[in-house]
């Protein structure tokens, strides 16, 4: 079947998902759980292929491990499928609510934003989440993972669609794509697809957000500081820096460039240099700091480079001021940390620094969905309408204005015969 | 200058003004209502000029109504900005907040989305609403009026502009383009721009979101709905279907399409043909509707049109189900509207009806912004992210997330040395 064809099923049964009871979305979420226990075998099986290809074609390790599928794994996504199950309906919610006048009341209520195209990595375990997430907010999902993991993930695929929709979820809720073709075929079918998650690597997400006319959540670059300002304590500085770049690099809320003021650089730098050397990191920095410590010289390119690996460009600042120009020029708006004692240079940091996440006396990978306890993760998003940050079940989720009347029309109002009251109402949307 | 430096000078001026006291920006707008006072005799000057060259040029009526910025006006501009600098600045609100650990608060806090462009129509009037929303939100904001306005827009912007700079806006956070060209260039500036705000025609929007990378707030169309079901008082049906049409043809909560239920039809049609046409309404419609009324057939595109003129297309339907399809295939996701006494009819016309605006017994007329008390209106978005529906000041915000710490690092954490505790914090974020 063609790609509009899957994106118009999806569409038909995202009017239907948006209405059905939230029980009704909680039996299929079960359902799935069930199914996926029940044929577990058929999954390793399938996932057992997808090893033994990629394992030919010489896939990285750390790339396997992300492929496997094991009991481990599928114990972790049942717990979140029952978790998500045992939630409230965040669908229906009423957000705020004005009587207009009397027997004229008008509801703010949540509502699933419709279909959502999600293209993942090479973890088989993220299909399973991001169809559940969806499921449970009422938003219908056209995925697309990574092709090292297709029999898995066609496997999975196959489990969720039938369990759930044995289980009352509409027919074609859930679609998956299989090749680079299908996506970019997707890219152009914003009559159907109302959001794009893509996760992946950045020149993927760039060349996503430059071909689609469709609304894109996430973050192509993670180009994260730390800025040490000149009221630091300094053990407390090369612990955070140390962690922030070393602790998992190939993230995007690992460091990539450090900023040191000129006032404390002479006692910083030779202990963060010293603490970076013997975590293995490799160090580049501009003028200033190469007077205070002998590392090579970064080049321009450097402060717009992510890295994620073991490499860190360092820079010395003047003031406060140069640093948040610095990062506003030069980051990607994802997570920047100031270290300081100075109650005053933190809040004006974190005032001006714009991106989604700024931080103050701590390590900037702590910018993630659940560290943040927002449940499920959809991503990072770097962009600055709608959701910012970690954006949990909430970015799949708008609302929409329902007005009840009892027969109203506008021209008396107009005429100035009747007047609008504006009135605050408790209580829930009866409709 | 051209329009980069321009955007340049509001992305700068925007930073600053993110964390502008919001007893500054209250300042500058009391400063602002004040000048427009103190300099009506020039404001109204160039009123003058572009009354005579634009009734040279032959403009309409109406326009010509529009273009006048009277003491009247003057008058309602300037209620209005003190209306906002009266307000709670919408800025460093705490939405949500979280301790992850002891001595690890994380906070969910409101800032403006940093600079937009808007494109509105012939009115000066709206200039000044605009620019104080935008103040008063924050943002930096590109303002391009329509060019019969030309020399009242340069009043008005030059004396906003002095007058908030003096009282302690940042300079440069207002702009003003001139010509198309300058509209043009704009929309490859995302770099600098983050949100595009276009107000006027379909054309005109439509050729907006299909020529920028930059988020597009706003609507196209405005085909609207009123479905009169089986279960509907006739009397009621009538009265919202003439009000939806005729009180105000030209606007886009106008009703463009009238659905009517089979089993009501006989009833409903005649009664309905002798009000529209009293009120000067040209009928067209499908087979069924023309087997009970005597009117011109309806062509398909007449189900895509918005005509803003006293033109009504009229299509009898099989069911709800058949209501609600055509609702989502041919609307526009603006303003519909179900006339019944059936609350389960109702109840499934709103949740099912994929529009921002979804209405129960009462005239489409009624979406919004100042009718759903939201204040200052900035326009109705049918996109379904971020804002839906009438869009007051909350569409010009967004949030970040500040994270204060006192050292902590991820690396026990993800060792299982430590767990996050996820307890709610009372409490607004202290920087």
């Amino acid at each position: 079947m063609d790609i509009k064809t899957l994106a118009q099923q999806a569409k038909d049964a995202a009017i239907t998902l948006a209405a059905l009871d939230g029980s009704v979305k909680d039996k299929a979420l079960a359902a799935i759980a069930e199914a996926l226990l029940a044929h577990k075998e058929t999954i390793f099986a399938a996932n057992r292929q997808d090893l033994a290809r990629s394992e030919k074609e010489g896939l990285a390790a750390p790339l396997m491990k992300r492929l496997k599928f094991d009991d481990k794994k599928l114990a972790t996504v049942v717990a979140g499928i029952r978790d998500l199950a045992a939630m409230d309906d965040p669908v229906g919610v009423t957000q705020r609510a004005t009587e207009l006048d009397a027997g004229l009341a008008l509801y703010r209520v949540s509502c699933p934003i419709g279909v959502i195209g999600v293209i993942f990595e090479s973890r088989p375990d993220a299909l399973v989440q991001i169809s559940s997430l969806c499921l449970k907010s009422g938003n219908a999902v056209l995925l697309k993972g990574g092709s090292e993991a297709k029999e898995t993930n066609r496997a999975l695929y196959t489990l969720i669609k039938e369990a759930s929709e044995a289980a009352g979820a509409p027919s074609g809720w859930i679609q998956l794509l299989e090749t680079r073709q299908d996506v970019a075929e997707m890219l152009g079918l914003d009559e159907y697809i109302d959001l794009i998650i893509p996760r992946g690597s950045n020149a993927f997400v760039r060349h996503i957000m430059d071909h689609s006319n469709i609304p894109v959540m996430g973050h192509a670059d993670g180009i994260c500081h730390v800025y040490v300002d000149r009221g630091a304590d300094i053990d407390m500085a090369v612990n955070i820096a140390v962690d922030a770049k070393t602790q998992y690099v190939a993230v995007c809320n690992a460091m990539e460039t450090l900023l040191v003021h000129a006032g404390i650089a002479e006692k910083y730098l030779p202990r963060m240099k010293e603490a970076m050397e013997a975590a293995g990191v490799a160090l580049v920095g501009c003028e200033k700091t190469r007077s205070i410590i002998d590392i090579p010289a970064a080049v321009d390119t450097d402060w717009d480079t992510e890295y994620l690996e073991l490499k860190l460009s360092v820079k010395v600042v003047d003031d406060l001021e140069e640093a948040i120009k610095h990062i506003n020029r030069h980051g990607s708006g994802h997570t920047d940390s100031i270290v300081t004692k100075d109650k005053n240079s933190a809040k004006r940091f974190l005032a001006l620094v714009d991106s989604g996440n700024v931080f103050w006396n701590c390590s900037t990978r702590f910018s993630d969905g659940y560290v943040f306890g927002l449940g499920a993760e959809v991503g990072i998003a770097t962009g600055k309408l709608h959701a910012r940050g970690p954006v949990g079940m909430e970015g799949l989720l708008i609302y929409k204005y329902k007005l009840l009347g009892s027969g109203q029309t506008i021209r008396p109002y107009s005429a100035g015969e009747k007047r609008y009251t504006h009135q605050k109402i408790d209580g829930d949307c009866p409709v």
